[in-house]
């Protein structure tokens, strides 16, 4: 298909299509005259996982790194998450200290040694700021925190296809990537119901 | 304290502190002379939430009406959790279709008119990232991600502060922002400790 008709075809614009070819995101399609080329169903599924990613929040940067690791002859599962979450952490400018991520992780049960140091590092960072604001976390809280990210990992991890390795990178790359949007709307949509069912007066009923 | 004072107790640099005073994020010192303004405790603390907003990746606009939601006259927790949400949920340009998000609340008894349609919104945009990107969910994975929102969502409103009405806004406020970082972070270490005790040679292990 031309330019035109993969972008009706995925709802892209040709601008942006033109964009994630230029970034290389997106390869080059099948040269048909100086100006013209065609793209096939490929391009048509890139597409839709670049416009995932990207909608998802990923920046150019981290979308062509998720991607190179879905495009990687198969690495082991540890290996490709690592390199995920690397992508997707955001930079910290100043190592947070890890003494508190450390013992978090062990006060779950977790070894923070089987534990990329990046990721570590982004849960430090995420622990910094409850303490910056002032926001004191109670036991309950944290195991229940700790307890939903531990069965989510595990129904995760027993769900990579056994079928064939491209299909086994394609759910650990985009399952940890495109999961987390999920997870975060889940949350506000549990919140507010419960806050419903507690307080009374349902948030939006009625909207 | 003066702003350079302000500067060294919070780790927050001069530029940034003018920066969130201009943006109207932080009150305006006491004026001692026509140049120079002393800063309280008040100051001090609010600096403090500033940064661990921002820092936690919220923007300037988003950070203000979160900031406003947290002075504003106690209005209930849910219209305080429907604004707070509103405030980080990414603007959507068209809005999604939201049967999807619609069915997959009440396929885990929820009831989705308990919920504010941009939250659900934002549900339906992260189901839609997944389908775009061909990324099929089982029904485990959907189970153990709506378990695990829906107790942590207890949790957290089990804990709303009892003793003062303001204690009980800061929760609900910085409590559904600052945590959504946490829940990330506490994902990824999950499923790196998951998948080193699954397939062996823990991720990062030995760096």
């Amino acid at each position: 298909m031309r330019i035109s008709e993969l972008s009706t075809a995925t709802g892209v614009s040709v601008a942006s299509i033109k964009y994630y070819l230029r970034e290389g995101l997106l390869p080059e399609g099948q040269r048909t005259s100086a100006t013209q080329a065609t793209y096939g169903e490929d391009h048509r599924r890139r597409l839709g996982v670049i416009r995932a990613l990207v909608d998802s929040g990923v920046g150019i940067a981290a979308t062509r790194r998720v991607l190179a690791a879905l495009d990687a002859p198969l690495a082991g599962t540890n290996d490709l998450l690592g390199e995920v979450h690397g992508a997707i952490t955001p930079e910290v400018e100043a190592t947070p200290d890890l003494d508190a991520a450390e013992a978090f992780a062990r006060r779950v049960g977790w070894e923070p040694g089987a534990c990329d140091p990046q990721v570590l590092a982004g849960l430090a960072r995420a622990l910094q700021n409850l303490d910056r604001a002032g926001f004191a976390l109670s036991d309950d809280v944290v195991d229940a925190y700790a307890d939903a990210a531990q069965r989510i990992a595990t129904a995760e991890l027993a769900g990579v296809p056994t079928d064939s390795p491209e299909a086994a990178v394609r759910y650990v790359v985009l399952g940890s990537v495109l999961m987390e949007p999920v997870l975060l709307a889940l949350r506000r949509v549990a919140e507010q119901v419960a806050s419903g069912r507690r307080f009374g007066g349902a948030a939006g009923a009625g909207r």
